[in-house]
């Protein structure tokens, strides 16, 4: 093995980190290669969804995992313990665990880090923790060397049990797409406050667990939620086009009917970020047969997270796997973001 | 706050990561000061055992955690890849579930690792999930930037099911100690390695999952099984000393009935590293009762992985809290590691 090799193919690049292709390409090619599925799952490795379904007893287990490496560990609106929480409890709830049974809490310090930094994170978990109503229950804590760790690293994995299993993968044509908040707060936030530039804007994280939230829409939509996934790393478009390709449907969406702050998208514009192509971490994208679209966005317009909820296009027959954005000028591909994403964003 | 504080007490050290008395003050006072434990949780965070245990349905779902940062990542006898899923494999069976539902895999890498070597981590993870009968089925991905981390850490959280837990907290006075094979080998090797020095010696890690031997031990052994625990960052000698503080019992151990072997004495000696104080990653200590202690010492060394086995000592209802080493010439107390604990060793 050649340490020195200069070949660009051989070598992990901030790209494969960022939730796009390239780290599909990665985990599925090199991470997971000789990995076998577990044989009695429901939803397993294969499926690439927010998390895994196993059954036990007559229980449908939902297990998932996270690792936040975000920088800056402290951000508006958040940091890094909020979002660890947040992350892998929303994992859980698009898949239909709303009601979480527990967190482990992998923590990795850097030796020299401040108590105090750490306190602060472990506070923010604990308060997250209480919003979201799930507990942590097991941990683990390293400490690397000076140096060898630039600052925090949080795993989060999480366990919770689902009644009605919400893939990302099961959508039907005329189904409503409905995001549950404004999009691309995260991303854009943590971008602006990393380049250090103020916008005299209200730039803050939405990160947020929405478990709570989702459990309302489920209470009313039932089997008629057909889908759910959180639209993180890769943002709104990265994940609808993974939806529409896995549900081997095209998505419709309107372009003005995204909801959208003046402040992300004109901080977006200076930045040259696509809130559309950003991760957000306290929204969920949903797919609900049409007769349930009215009582499900009633229903989160209702609830504190779920105010700016809107019915944002539709599943169709057509334009399989793609996404198509009507600009009100015409239409456009609204494709996943690829090598533009940015690295340590959660 | 102040970055520039110089009172060490603010500041996290190495030692907090070693995973004796500091660390449990760091996880108490710091890490989880203000989390809530599950209400439900049979064994939850306050009882600081291998894992948790969750009622589901009529399922007792133990849940565990550990993020693995080992230095350096391929050495003599494993890998991380390896280490990562036998450490979170031998979590569950130590606290009763020798059959694992699912492992996830958080695995964070640094920005121009050399991708070959990302195969070998995942075909050594892979492997040893053949070996322990464990599927991954849900992971993530992260890449930091070149410099922000050295190298590689993989989390592994897992879920399994328990018929008969486990606790390490559950000895009673006469329950017979049973170390199921020669002790201090992981850390031994992977210090020598470290060093640089070669003994002429055939050290290697030990580092391999033991559920299926655990799974014999209870096949057998049933509710006569009341403690398991594997040695870990603390060595036997960390493991012990907490399985009497919990049970509120001492232990009496042998000295000469401790398996070491001679390259790992020797080794130690020349190193200066106690084999008791020193991490095993293929290892467990059990507490059994009198009756059962012959059939499960006849299961273990029935077994491949219990060749070695023995009975070192017992529970007794005096020393409470205490390990008293009873050395041939008389007795000492065995403590746990403190300071001298070596970093990044899991
Ligand atoms: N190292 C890995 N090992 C096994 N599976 C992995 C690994 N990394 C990612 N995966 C799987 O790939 C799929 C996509 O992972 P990804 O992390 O992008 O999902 P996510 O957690 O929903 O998104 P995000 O990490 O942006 O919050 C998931 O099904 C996940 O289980
Ligand atoms: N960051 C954390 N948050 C919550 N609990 C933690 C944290 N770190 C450790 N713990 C808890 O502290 C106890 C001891 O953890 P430790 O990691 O030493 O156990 P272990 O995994 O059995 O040992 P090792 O890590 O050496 O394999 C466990 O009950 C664990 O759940
Ligand atoms: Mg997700
Ligand atoms: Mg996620
Ligand atoms: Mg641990
Ligand atoms: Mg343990
Ligand atoms: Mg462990
Ligand atoms: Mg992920």
């Amino acid at each position: 093995m050649n340490d020195t090799a200069s070949d660009e193919e051989e070598r992990i690049t901030l790209t494969h980190g960022t939730g796009g292709q390239a780290t599909r390409d990665l985990v599925s090619e090199t991470l997971t290669a000789g990995f076998e599925d577990a044989g009695d799952a429901l939803v397993g490795l294969a499926d690439f969804d927010d998390g895994a379904v196993l059954p036990v007893g007559d229980k449908k287990l939902v297990v998932t995992t996270d690792t936040h490496v975000v920088q800056p560990p402290f951000f508006p609106g958040g940091d890094i313990g909020r979002l660890a929480v947040s992350g892998t409890v929303n994992d859980l709830a698009v898949m239909g665990a709303t009601e979480v049974r527990g967190l482990t809490s992998g923590v990795v310090v850097e030796a020299n880090y401040p108590r105090e930094k750490l306190e602060r994170i472990a506070d923010s978990m604990a308060e997250a923790c209480r919003e979201a109503d799930a507990p942590v229950v097991s941990g683990d804590t390293k400490v690397m060397g000076n140096g060898e760790l630039d600052g925090i690293t949080i795993n989060t994995a999480g366990v919770g049990v689902a009644e009605h299993v919400t893939p990302d993968s099961d959508l039907s044509p005329q189904d409503v797409i409905i995001v549950t908040d404004t999009i691309g707060e995260h991303g854009i936030a943590l971008l602006a406050e990393r380049e250090g530039i103020d916008f005299e804007a209200d730039l803050e994280s939405d990160v947020q667990p929405v478990n709570d939230l989702l459990a309302a829409v489920l209470e009313v939509g039932g089997e008629a939620v057909t889908a759910m996934k959180d639209p993180t790393r890769t943002g709104l478009a990265g994940a609808l086009n993974e939806m529409a390709r896995k549900s081997e449907v095209g998505i419709e969406v309107t372009d003005e009917r995204v909801p959208v702050t003046g402040d992300v998208t004109g901080a977006g514009e200076l930045l040259g970020l696509d809130p559309y192509q950003i991760a957000n971490e306290g929204v969920a994208i949903l797919g609900v047969e049409p007769t349930a679209a009215e009582p499900v966005l009633a229903a989160l317009r209702d609830h504190p997270k779920g105010e700016n909820a809107a019915a944002i296009g539709k599943a169709i027959d057509d334009h399989h796997g793609r996404v198509v954005l009507d600009t009100g000028i015409g239409n456009r591909y609204m494709r996943e973001p690829s090598k533009e994403a940015v690295p340590r964003i959660c």
